[in-house]
């Protein structure tokens, strides 16, 4: 399904190897300037990294098509195409018929009765986030003019483990900080680990977790039931490859606290109402509470590892083995940090239309 | 948003103490013999138990208002009404003004601008959840006829911890068997365990996790980017109040293994695709693998308890304390397990009728 | 498809001869105080009168379930049911497989295989219209606080025709003047004919047009393509039984003329930009130009009537006559015009609020 | 409002005078192979002919960037790029402020603060109904395999009527035949008459009508209320400029007749149920009877015309003269012809899903 939005909608199209991606955007105000140094930075920061991620150099040269005129966005469809470039489907081609374990090869080719294109995964490839980082940027400008902001850090890769953001204490200025590094951590002693832990992994790859942040978000964004916080943020961050669960406030370990422990209680501080903790991680009832919102996403490690790997050929239905070519990122957490910042800016300030069209 | 679903629309409503809940559900197909034998059983499982959880006994005398004639569907809007018995809104009453640590009682009152009723929480009681075992019991009934069947146990409470799935080796007779626990764990001896904690629980709660799976599931269910398996479960799931996490497969402990230990390898065992391992909980890009899907939810402990909390008078802007008087739960994690298949298997038809109509 | 709406999403269920038809309408503000003196006035309208339509009387005592606090809605969804009373089922069970002529019996008896309920017309009854007038009701004292205005005339019964809205210069007066009807026209000579015809049509039905103006609509309502103001209001009045056609402005007429004088040019007027015509009816591009909106709907004769009939006997596939017992309406064009005014208020409503969620 | 469709999903894009426009398609199977003859043939017939409509001559060179592959859908989002060439928008420019007549001109640039793209109408352009064309052709080539046929006629040019369709016996070679012809009337006589008006027709503009039929439509499609049969055509066409009205059956028509003569009874004919008469154009209850499906469109003349006309300056509130340079269609029914019956087989086909999901 590549339609979602309740009051800005977006359709995403393309495939990893196509001549385009796009993204068509509708229901944005008439009028709004596209910050396209923002957009530009995240696609930069986005993009894989010499000896951090995989050596494919993309530029994202998108064009505008629809919707903009002048730098301004006229009212219409506002659509984005992004072309596929430096592709090389040659080196996939060999192993058409043999899935590569654990990306979407295998059930794909049996939904789609093996008409979809394998190579470089096809409309699975993870090359389509790069149309979240054109919404997220748009909607990020828009968030952060009215106060909003929104932060993540790399919290683990593999078992090294980044501080923790405070739950219950997190300032706008932490994320801004976040947003302007390209492998954002809050303990820079640990960036310099996870980075020597990437680069020692050769032949294989690694995952880990990314936390996030939102900082200022009103009281009582969200809706009751199917579009809970928790329910929309989930819905999109799954369509994003890799990420294998997701956790709000203490998440898993609050299961083990007594309620008496767990629970947020409130409190007056200088005449405002607050809480002493924020084990719930701003979120009660599917609702904002006005305290930061923080979540934690689990990312599996790359699928794509150099080393041979035990696969069957869907032809002749025997085993096999597979050495998978091309370019791989040794992990893409440093990547999907950023994309995840994207998915929570577009699905803050679509929850946050609900309340009023008040774009700022 | 009250109203989800894709193939088959489903509309909430309701507050805890109005005097009807209800759900209206649309695209069934006429001639449906609804099984309310098992509606009634799953109904029975998720009502509230003596001594493990709260005293209310509801007797979620349904009627059927429509779409409904002889036992069988007629093809226009099947409606439930659930009349809400036993309210004692008095003992609500005194803390109007008082938000309960942990409920959406304050984010609500500013969104709401103080209309909603507070009294039992509202629309955002845990009530509804008896409308998800209605529409979750009629799906159940169509999937297993298609050999498709879904089953849950209590993964933890607090920190006992029950056995885990084996993930890559789930029978339908498992989930069959957990389907007739009002308690379901795997391992017996771990029930006792958990039981006599919760017993001793007193004046404060207690969280836990389910673990679920979901077996012989067709290959390819799911739809790529917005509506992925995980999008959509995770989606539904966390309108269930309490539910604060979830994670697919290995979820947050596949992030410290190496690709090569993540990665579910492919294997040819009897004339049959299959994977050696499946760590990815039977989801691939979104979409089902054939081997069983398994997920886990975090429940954090029931927010209301007898023990005095610290809260604020929302009018006088003063500290104050608070003790939560009514009806409690020590812990309704045996009672969401229940609404966790019915979301399930409310999910998975959906899903499935991408494929095809054929309703068996 | 029961579920329809934008901003204000409604869903309709029930069938003519069930315990209860109802409403859910979701995403209305908390606080908003519902205006039941106009909602019983418009329900009255609707309902038949003696000598003018069916001897049915019903009372439309309805209730609302949950969303509604002290006079006052509360943020969540908010419900009415409608009891039916007075059925008399008995009367419609002999022709059970014999279908209605021009009833929707069947198409409907094919397509949900004869699982049905025939009588009264199940789901396919114009019963569920009172639906439109709460949800119409609730609109419309919203939008008048806006200072829009809606309303409808009797344009014609048979060949009886009433004056003609004057397209470019329809006041709000006339508007509330023809609300305050029951059967409602501009020419008061013309009602006294058009009664007389009624009175003298027995055993046989009337058809005719409604002609329908909202006034003061802001321009630039409505949303390009698929969701144009004529799209919006098109598809909802269709799903009122009985409505063979829609235009707007000047309609079917238009395609006679030539675009020099069909042009509807623009001139200023005490330094208002105005038209020199409105033959368009207030719209161009699918959005509203700040000229009166009028259309028109064509109403077939009521297709229950007491003459005999030829039909068939879907069991046996013999020819047999039918005469159609039960009460008959000689005509439903003066309850219609009511309906059309309810559907009218939501849909402007529901576009409206694209722009601002301002609810006054 | 770009994105429709119940089970198959468009979202249309692009401005009259921007690079490119396009249509992204959702849910369409894998493995169809995209009949490329029909669609270049349907391509051809929406294009402007010598003497009959524009000189403006238009390749519609589309290209496929995501979605095939070989000849063959891949199952994910197929997006059609269609450039758009032969642009002068200098001729549009000097009346920038000065709104055209009947064009969505004015009621846009209030909508879109000016930000919107006047020349050419931007997105309200008639150029963007060849989008219609490309999904109305995938779909004819899916529902010609089910034996379902749609095919409409120019009914009218100003006041030259050409012959109707007999409601009640409408073959599919009839459709066959007119699908054949660029300007489908179905009196040959008549048609040299409206091409000689058309001809004579200099600096003005012509409307009429277009009649449509869709035959061998099985029994029972279309949803009840919201996606009647009626409401899902008639918000899909009104999507087109210049329709005004819409009237199934004998539409307006059937206000003046008795019930008697207005129902359509029904009789056996060689076995089969079948009806004497079909003034209800083959619907009732919102569903198809199995008669055929006839609906008639009113379309206005057309509003660009090279006669002088009166308008106002939008910046100096003055009254002004206006001369619409550019290149001008006497009139459009006959390419609005092809872009109805695109509609027509695109939102039956999507209806048609509701029943099964068998693409043949």
């Amino acid at each position: 399904m590549n339609n979602i939005g309740n009051n800005i909608k977006i359709t995403f199209f393309g495939e990893s190897h196509g001549e385009y991606l796009g993204i068509v955007i509708d229901q944005l105000p008439a009028g709004l300037k596209i910050d396209t140094e923002l957009l530009d930075f995240n696609l930069t920061k986005r993009r894989p990294k010499k000896n951090i991620s995989t050596p494919r150099i993309e530029k994202d040269n998108y064009k505008i098509v629809s919707g903009f005129h002048n730098g301004y966005t006229t009212g219409g469809a506002l659509t984005f195409l992004v072309p596929n470039e430096n592709v090389q489907s040659k080196s996939y081609q060999s192993t058409e018929n043999i899935p590569r374990p654990s990306h979407a090869d295998y059930p794909a080719s049996i939904k789609y009765k093996n008409f979809n294109v394998k190579s470089g995964g096809g409309f699975f490839s993870g090359r389509l986030t790069v149309l979240w980082t054109i919404i997220g940027s748009i909607s990020q400008q828009i968030l952060e003019k009215k106060n909003i902001f929104i932060g993540s850090h790399i919290n683990s890769i593999k078992n090294i483990y980044d501080n923790n953001f405070e739950l219950n204490n997190i300032s706008s200025d932490v994320c801004k900080s976040l947003n302007e590094d390209i492998f954002p951590v809050l303990n820079k002693k640990i960036k310099t680990e996870m980075l020597n832990l990437i680069k020692e992994t050769k032949n294989d790859s690694l995952g880990g977790t990314i936390e996030s942040a939102i900082v200022n978000l009103p009281i009582g964004i969200g809706e009751p039931l199917f579009l809970s916080v928790e329910s929309y943020l989930s819905q999109l961050l799954f369509s994003v490859p890799a990420i294998k669960g997701i956790e709000f406030g203490k998440g898993f370990e609050i299961t083990k606290m007594y309620g008496s422990n767990a629970n947020d209680e409130y409190t007056i501080k200088e005449n405002n109402i607050t809480t002493l903790s924020n084990n719930n991680g701003g979120l009660l009832g599917g609702l904002s509470t006005g305290r930061p919102v923080v979540l934690r996403c689990a990312i599996k490690p790359t699928p794509s590892i150099a080393k041979k790997q035990h696969s069957v050929n869907l032809q002749t239905k025997e085993n096999t083995e597979l050495v998978v070519n091309g370019r791989h990122d040794p992990q893409i957490v440093s990547r999907i940090v950023h994309v995840i910042n994207s998915v929570l800016n577009f699905a803050i300030l679509d929850l946050l239309l609900f309340e009023n069209k008040d774009w700022v």
